[in-house]
């Protein structure tokens, strides 16, 4: 019967546009999963070093848990809230989850800035956060700027969907890839001339790939620049609490205190995925300035609830202040304890890195180990990496970078032995390049 | 500061696309919040009948969560599973999730169908599955078939960001409501007519707003149709275990093994809103028979995953098919009881409805209440159920029903007593409106 039709019917365009499935992005879960390392069991597998996770935690709320025995609807000791819950689906939101969100925004940015609990937006994590943004204030065909490197999944949630483009404001490593005024301008006069209405900017703060905070000058250009235009502006804040070392993080909320600025271009994402390791739990959270876009996103958020199980649960956790003041604390010492290890380890293999002070991974500078530089010769080095030294990482030309040889390593996402395999195995992989072994050339068509 | 700019910078075309915002369908909470009804605090507030929510079987879940302490990774018991769900992201959702929902499908469907688990692609609740679907199958400006009256969800979340219309395919009181071949052709050569391109036909089985399952012969027409035309076929079956009374509940799945039929053009919803009352959980399934469909869905998930939580805790619960047997069967018993009360209830205040078998609403016939058979008329009547008698329900008009007089009313949305008042009530209002108390013009100016 099957054979009577061409499994060809008409899709959407949607269906038939680029939406980065060729992204190592979207695949490393699966490479990791074809041959994952194990202590005894898989002593030879892969290292996950690709995914940003932070797993250095995790036991820290286990313990709360169990002596919260009352916080999930679904215990024993919760159940006789479950039916008020399990058909909670008011698209504003548990009252006491927004507080707690509200209060947790605050307290991770310093103290420095408040948030309205009735401007708290959720969505079924950041991704569909920044998505209904999106779908707010662009028309497809329409740009955002977006400082290069930059990370890989806007190119799915912020473009797939809404057929907005994204336009590169060029940053390099001669400065450490800041953002500069002139990139900005530059980037922009581009897309003007190529006949591109920008509708705005987009940046991840701390920066998603090189794991730094954005510095309150460069912040201040930003706003500035968007307000002079008079185009959006959308910060993806989800690491705000994953900041390990000076500088502190400075949140977007305290520049537009300081500078001019007309508050309805400000569009802020925040989640619980990195600051508190919930990736799973799927918390996203959108705060604009903007009432407007405030309210659309709002109705929008009907498609991407959170589970009222996890408001409920994320309410009663957030709002043991004790516990979460000793969580944040405890997780960025652990992570800077974390981070030195593995830069000192990186460069005991002559290997350097991008200064940084948050997020879960570094931007690893392997020029010096390309046959040319070149993007071909960073994948073949990637490939390398992954297939002989069987370490998971992410190559720079997945993040838009504009300069072969940079790589993204999280540092985070295994216990301390992993942590110590993998450090030998970097140690290794650069003496044996760096001293000729041609394992790039035999491998590089491997897969 | 504020002054300086307009707040209109330029959002997008859909954010100013109308977007079901003056559906009455959008505001039965804040109605009913408004003033809600309790047996001693607030006697005279409104009740709520205009929710489809099943509160009939909420202690049944609550025990068995009691019974099964370790079945949330946030409780003590299941606390030490804790750290391998926290993380876990994985779009294809947890395996032993899958596995049980694919289950789940086919106990609801009399275990006539088998489903895959490998096919079975998650979102945050059927409205977010549906928008996915749509995505994939249209563009802006393609049209799909609806019967009428239908679902006022639709309005928002096939149409708002997808740019897709809705075209209806009138159905009429005089054979209850039946979706004819010749009322899909009219409707399909009225589209082409109106140089529309149909992309496909969607309904809900068990209907919404109408409480009955569609029969057998209908859906050989509805497939055969389909098929005639090559256009897809969206079935949304989140209402599949959610039928008390013969005859039994037919899906779209069972017909596709006995109709010729290009199973690409086959997509089916479901979720555990309704059949357990999980609203708040946000659980929505995608079932496509086509690859490229289910692909795409799967990557646009992404953006409205189900929490890692809610996919743990349901993964056990369904996995204990006993309780789960139990529970469909009481639940089923238990909806059937309510409804002939609630029946018998309106016969006494000389009210019919349409026959139904399922749902948790009624289609309440108002026409002999209408002061004229206009709209106009319907809305007023609607005014003075939910100002003066204080019930909150939804017209015919929310549902683009084409004849004006009818209502849904929902009966298990409350508990015994309530429902009681409720049909007090009921008895009043009809008795004096039929006695010519003009309560209509009296009120609806007033709100």
């Amino acid at each position: 019967m099957e054979l009577k039709y061409e499994n060809s019917q008409v899709l959407s365009k949607i269906a038939n546009t680029y939406h980065g499935e060729n992204s190592p992005y979207f695949s490393v879960k699966q490479v990791y999963d074809a041959d994952p390392f194990h202590p005894t069991k898989n002593p030879n597998g892969i290292i996950q070093m690709a995914v940003a996770e932070n797993k250095l935690t995790y036991e820290l709320i286990a313990e709360w848990i169990k002596k919260n025995p009352g916080a999930s609807v679904c215990s024993p000791e919760g159940a006789d809230d479950f039916k008020n819950i399990a058909a909670f689906q008011d698209f504003h939101g548990l009252p006491e989850f927004r507080d707690a969100v509200a209060k947790i925004m605050k307290k991770v940015r310093g103290g420095k800035v408040n948030y309205d609990p009735d401007r708290i937006v959720m969505a079924g994590g950041v991704r569909g956060a920044m998505e209904m943004v999106m779908f707010c204030l662009a028309d497809p065909g329409d740009a955002f700027l977006v400082p290069s490197p930059w990370y890989p999944g806007f190119d799915r949630f912020l473009k797939w969907r809404t057929g907005v483009q994204l336009f590169p404001v060029v940053c390099e490593s001669s400065n450490n890839f800041q953002i500069t005024r002139e990139a900005l301008e530059e980037a922009y006069d581009n897309a003007r001339k190529a006949n591109i209405r920008v509708k705005g900017l987009v940046i991840t703060n701390p920066s998603n790939p090189l794991g730094n905070t954005v510095d309150r000058d460069t912040l201040r250009t930003l706003v500035t620049f968007i307000n002079d235009k008079q185009i959006h502006f959308l910060c993806d804040e989800v690491y705000a609490a994953t900041v390990f070392r000076s500088p502190d993080f400075v949140s977007v909320s305290e520049i537009i205190e300081e500078v001019e600025c007309n508050r309805n271009l400000i569009h802020l994402l925040y989640g619980l995925a990195k600051d508190l390791g919930l990736s799973g739990f799927r918390v996203g959270i959108v705060y604009s300035y903007n009432d407007t876009v405030m309210n659309l996103c709002r109705k929008m958020s009907m498609v991407c609830l959170v589970s009222s199980q996890t408001q409920y649960f994320i309410a009663r956790m957030l709002s043991d202040e004790k516990f979460i003041d000793e969580f944040l604390s405890e997780s960025a010492a652990r992570l800077g304890r974390r981070h030195n290890t593995f830069i000192k380890g990186l460069e005991k293999a002559g290997i350097k890195c991008l200064e940084s002070n948050g997020a879960v991974y570094c931007w690893m500078d392997l020029r010096q180990l390309l046959q040319e530089p070149t993007f071909e010769a960073e994948t073949s080095l990637w490939k390398t990496i992954i297939n002989v030294y069987k370490l998971n990482v992410l190559p720079g030309s997945t993040f838009h970078c504009k300069e072969p040889g940079w790589f993204r390593i999280s540092f985070a996402s295994m216990d301390d032995e992993t942590l110590r395999v993998a450090l030998e195995r970097i140690q290794i992989f650069a003496s044996e390049i760096l001293n000729g072994h041609n394992f790039i050339s035999n491998t590089c068509n491997g897969k």
